[in-house]
């Protein structure tokens, strides 16, 4: 007797680092057919979206033949965010906006703010799970996002599914944020668990630039995050950083 | 002595159609300067923009020059809706669906919701407001289309208005809707006080396709609600309709 197994689907919205690899693999651990979408919003890191490929394929490897059998789709979406705020300051869009270093949920951190990235993205995200019946949206939104991120915090989640549950009549997807109250190193941790190939992400803002090439720059806020949390979470990081030491003053407490 | 006037600046979506003509002139005539955005999301009746810019021209030769000076911005934007619902059977969206004629409220006009259309244009319009310091955003939402586009009720734009809140920190831009309980026939007459130019206003969903040309079929959804409002204002409709004649069937009971 064989019996069919009833198929999920959900649509992650995902850019190169490492939370939205460990979501990846969180959903398809759990048999759900993934639609993966990430976006070229015109942000100056474009490099994390050759790693979500990479790391994409890897999963791919893994999910999506023999007996799981998981589909995998990936998209890249054009979202005209940088078009639509040409005077921005924002240190991710703006050429002449230096990066700030330091910890992740320092007041300079606010430079890296960009106005409602993730609605839109969650919002072309919805309409997608809309035209193919997935019930669940998902986004890699955790605890370390709240203090300069509103639209990761959990009033932003709630407010967008109310949202899009007024928009359409009948069932609308629902956005899913499984790591909202996790600190990075409980993800990490996960994805170790999980087998998740960290070495296959991208986080650094500077995306390869001033000469960095395949190297994280080791000081923005998001590399200063991502090496806390492998110390944290007491696994070691695959990461090759240009600058390996962090004192104090670089917020690196681990 | 001169005295400088507080300018206001409102960020309008408008399609080619009566009501988003009246929205951009009442914001006009409150003496708002305007940025007007129209989108292109892969809709059939992509004619709706030609008229667009018709009407915006010469709200420019009445309100952009001599004394009020505003400043008046068009900008179309495109908008991948139809390709994140490539298996859409919208009839607005899909060739092989066939155009619903009757009456707007009728259950038959469903099949011309296109999924999340508002909330992805109102975003965008959002994020251009912020850039901007807007405070208004605003789009021509009535009561006619409550029966029929969920995106166009009051729930959902409270719900907007919440969400649009929770994702930034600061005063964040506010969909306002004056337009919200009125029936189409009050947007006429408020279009017919303030001088607007309804004969470049473009309503029907076929796009001048099938051989209409610039005729309105005249038997469409919207067309019928366009008849209708004329007649129910008590004003002469300037439309060129293909089909001159409806009868109760089809819903027109001025």
């Amino acid at each position: 007797m064989t019996t069919t197994r009833e198929r999920d689907q959900a649509v992650l919205v995902v850019s190169g680092g490492m939370d939205s690899c460990v979501l990846a693999y969180y959903y398809a651990a759990a048999g759900f057919d993934l639609h993966l979408l990430s976006f070229d919003y015109g942000q100056k890191h474009v490099k994390e979206l050759e790693y979500a490929h990479k790391y994409i394929a890897r999963l791919r490897e893994r999910f999506a033949q023999g007996e799981q059998g998981l589909r995998v789709q990936h998209e890249i979406l054009s979202l005209p965010i940088a078009s639509l705020l040409p005077d921005s300051t924002c240190a991710l869009l703006n050429d002449e906006e230096p990066m700030p270093y330091g910890h992740y949920s320092d007041e300079s951190m606010k430079t890296t703010v960009v106005p409602y990235r993730n609605p839109n993205m969650l919002l072309q995200a919805a309409t997608v799970a809309w035209g193919e019946g997935a019930s669940v949206v998902a986004y890699a939104a955790h605890q370390g996002d709240h203090a300069i991120y509103p639209d990761c915090r959990p009033a932003f989640v709630n407010a967008f599914n109310a949202m899009l549950a007024a928009a359409m009549d009948g069932p609308a997807p629902i956005v899913q944020t499984p790591f909202l109250q996790f600190s990075k190193a409980q993800i990490a941790r996960l994805g170790a668990s999980l087998d998740v190939p960290f070495e296959l992400t991208w986080s650094c803002y500077e995306g390869g630039r001033k000469g960095y090439g395949e190297l994280h720059c080791g000081r923005c806020g998001t590399c200063v995050e991502r090496r806390w949390s492998f110390a944290q979470a007491g696994l070691s990081d695959p990461t090759h950083y240009a600058s390996e030491a962090l004192d104090e003053d670089e917020g690196f407490h681990a």
